[in-house]
């Protein structure tokens, strides 16, 4: 895997999609059904995994889930693992594949960027590397951005190292505080998402990282983490030409948003599909409220908030998509509005 | 409030039902909407909190929102107050109100046991304790099981001096450890419940505090803390004389089960009701399985299990129900069946 | 008690100092051994405990204590109840009794500013109320500030509702998570002990409120919470008339700094002295590292760094002392260099 | 590494010892310090590390550290990861390495058992089998059993899946919680070393498995995890032949004592010796309390008490030996006295 943008994964690549539930973080039994199924461990462009730790600062379950795929995957491959099961969710590994010449009706393209400086943290020049990426990937896919239904982004976060050395070095850190550099980093790289699928104006992007809380990606699905330096992206959009694969986004406004799960898990039933995956973001709403009452995410030293939006929002879609393999992943800054969060469901289609 | 199971509420009182949110656990502004109701403090029976504390063994916020309710409220009503509003869940506090002679629909009987002696917590003694007091409960109400539709307990714990007291005495506790000793207490008491409603019987009681699974019952909501040795008990009933409050009770037959939830929901729509208070429990099941995928409750050192429960179900409840205000409690230790929980609806209809 | 800097206790109070184990947050069976020493409560004018809570936001241990306490003692007394008894820390409680017309050698003051508007918390109005204060009390004690061993101060923190609400009227707070409003708060306050009692100009709190670490009081003593919004202080000095009791105070430079409390200690005995009880400040040293070590309480998501803090410096000074039951306090932000904290020791000698 | 008792290390092998901090779980930089000082990665026989993860059952900063390390060793070496570096701990690698034909004094032997059945776990076929591997480790190094000054033990776990499979299988494990299940492996684990160094009789361990605190040993320092399924033992030991390298042990009775470590410590300096390194067993009082004193780690829902612990005794030992970079590890069943633990110092003299 190369660190410059420039590696990408070869254009338009029609994607199959494989999940599969793992007993820990280095479980690669997936290996096991890929074959089962008749496809290749050099085919797959990215690794997409929901592994057990704390989806915190100290997660160590993503380092170990991500080197034991990196280990096995061609070069060329990246992984996104995203911590925190908490609550009904199930540890798993979703499998990005390259299949053959027949559409899928999915396509997807890989890359990362530059090393993100520890002072470029969370500030202009994390949104300008990521949006370059998600732009040469869009670009590389020929598709228009209302076809990109998720941009997933695994991006750093600073450790206490970074942010003394920052300090001794008189270039002070976006944040001193190793948690909340995560939040600034997936922000960051969600206003990146947004600028270059054109959601969102550069004056835009330049209020909300000075403070504005409306500017957000309706499909940015970004996470943070210390096993990397770089910023991986995943761009997943619909062919020009259908297949048995689809896709559907949505944003749920708050954590409590039902209506719009059940509406697009509707429109997959009218569309005779059935769900492969859903990917959704959670937070805790910013104003300490949902819907006008008072929620405690934000004032629990116990528990950090990201654990509790993922353990909430996860048991909302887990019951409603009547299963709890699903991709739920806290922190949600400038993905969907404040509280809400994207909602990327993919199905099939059985012709 | 005496000490003997003697002291219950008069006969088949009906009630109203006032729900408040809480800005912190010693929040008694509730007091202010029961005068604006034109309700008297003199008239509250019981004082049902969820407050925002951990919910475990050392959770501070239960014995501040008892302590603070019991010095205003009239000596024989009782408080329930359990901790853990995970997720998205809002503290609040649902004060039960003895009304007029018009019938609500509703009636209620709260009383005690005598003090559980910490040799028999969680043992057959405790069972039998809240066996009785709900069969005098419910006698006093004067209504056939069928009609009870939650039965609430709050019962104790062991804290580490009890059990060491207890192995000094060489008359070792049901469990060794203060978190496991809530669980059993729960399990106890919700074995009282079952066998005075009937809902199983003296054997089945035996074998599952020997360990097995199967007996447990469908109305009763425990919870255990270390603010109280006695075991408080509320049993909620509907009253041959309607009124515009009804109760519906069922039991999720997991953390899934969005089905069970919204078949619920439906039925009030088709009585012409609104929802007042939705009343759940919710665990980890204990085969560290939800519809045969792994979940990571019971493996996960950092958040005790409890907590993830209530923030999962919570999480699901709080969506269908599109209200944060919800009475949910960790923990359903033979309160329906294992990973699932009795479920009670509280509803108004506008005649 | 007052909400004005103007309600000061009698000028010139000799003290008795009290020191009692508790069995839990509420628990006021000092009260048994105050009379048991021929004390009243009418003359405690402070009560300064360390109570079993996580010491963080949600620390309901501390309102517990607190409004148990204010329910017993004269309206003039304060209280300053500090969470947190990691590791081997024992619960109890620190009365301060005013004594007889007798010199016991130790004199103290309390009294408390005026609220501290949430928008001036962690700024200077904080430091400008507390130094006020401060400079007040002092008067009243008629001391040289050399004879000042220790300032305790209890003072508020921002809940979400407050970051919320600042954000709203466009008046954002000094911070905008709520276990860092903690930190924030404490480090004003310390500033004001420092300015008022000379050991720091005006200047050089400007430039610590502005980020640098180099201001800092050798005998400030501060915590945060959430349930008061003024901020209690109490001013223990030594009495020009000598007596019975003693105090010496130090500062450790590090969280490893036995040399120093092992120098105290030797100091304590070659007067002749046993310890009665040692006040200290901890805090994870903000460079993550400790001696050039790396430390992983910044980087730790699931315990917050003050609770480590307290564990380990609490395990240190317990083991040093002998004695688990001493007042150990975590957040040492302007309360000593980075990474140490105050330390002081009251003694007392049987003449 | 082969799975059988007989994998065992070359007898009596003369050892070096290397310490180096890491800068994370998968840091392998100790090798640029191994080659500095003219050894070879060959030669390690064992790896033994502090990790910074939680050092509970969810703990996977352990397995990273382990996988790292197990792909650069020979395959006869064995790692034993210990996780938690609560407090001021310092996350490091401790290198055990065969050293030349000269004696340095220390001598050491690695091996591992069989697979322990999860229906064995923290049972006498656990015990057994830990020991016949010490016993034939010590036969190896063929010295004296009061020549052994530490048997370092990593064993497994029960997981939530174990348990349940378990259960179904109607042979229930020796506990059905996975923290406790920790306790109950390194209690056999213990136990097998004190049987095998002749510290405490059969009849001694079987009453210890059945309850009975008494049984312990004095040099046993057992951790485990769910990184393996065999038990990992390094036997040190000082050799007939002196060298530059000591080692001393002694037994701290409970968390607050400083003595035994100081007076360990002084008997390093009288020997003219400089402590390499620091091993101590620590644990929060089964009684709730120290010295009399009440603690709170056995109520504290939110922090496991081997967290406590480990913070509260590496407190303490860090500031004595003015060093964070020990080997304090959590949870001392059968590993020294209720409340207390072995304690074992590695110094070097320069001849």
């Amino acid at each position: 895997m190369s660190t410059t943008s420039a590696s990408l994964s070869p254009a338009r690549a029609s994607i199959d999609f494989v999940k599969v539930d793992t007993y820990g973080p280095g479980d690669l039994s997936a290996r096991d059904v890929l074959a089962a199924r008749g496809l290749s461990l050099d085919d797959v462009i990215a690794a997409v995994g929901k592994t057990e730790g704390n989806g915190c600062v100290n997660d160590f379950s993503r380092p170990l889930a991500a080197r034991a795929w990196e280990s096995v995957l061609p070069a060329s491959a990246i992984t996104v693992m995203s911590g925190g099961t908490e609550g009904v969710l199930t540890p798993h590994i979703n499998l990005i594949v390259r299949s053959g010449s027949t559409s899928t009706g999915l396509i997807a393209a890989v890359g990362e960027t530059d090393i993100i400086a520890t002072s470029s943290l969370g500030r202009r020049a994390q949104v300008e590397a990521v949006a370059e990426t998600v732009t040469a990937l869009v670009g590389s896919l020929d598709v228009a951005a209302d076809d990109v239904h998720m941009v997933l982004v695994k991006c750093p976060l600073l450790t206490s190292d970074d942010i003394a050395k920052l300090h001794e070095l008189g270039d002070p850190p976006v944040v001193s505080d190793t948690y909340a550099s995560m939040g600034e980093s997936r922000r960051a790289s969600a206003l990146g998402v947004a600028l270059a699928l054109g959601e969102r104006s550069s004056a835009d992007v330049e209020a909300a990282l000075a403070g504005a809380p409306a500017a957000w990606s309706s499909v940015a699905s970004v996470s943070s983490g210390a096993e990397l330096d770089t910023c991986h992206v995943i761009v997943v959009a619909t062919s020009p030409e259908p297949g048995r694969l689809g896709a559907i986004h949505a944003v749920m406004r708050d954590a409590l948003d039902a209506e719009t799960v059940q509406s697009v898990l509707r429109e997959v039933d009218r569309r005779g599909g059935t769900v492969v995956q859903l990917f959704a973001k959670a937070e805790a709403d910013p104003s300490g409220r949902v819907r006008g009452r008072r929620h405690t995410m934000l004032t629990d030293s116990d528990i950090p908030a990201t654990r509790h939006a993922r353990a909430a929002v996860g048991g909302l879609l887990a019951g409603l998509a009547g299963d709890s393999s699903i991709y739920v992943s806290g922190g949600a800054e400038a993905q969907g509005p404040p509280g809400g969060g994207p909602l990327t469901v993919i199905y099939e289609t059985t012709v």
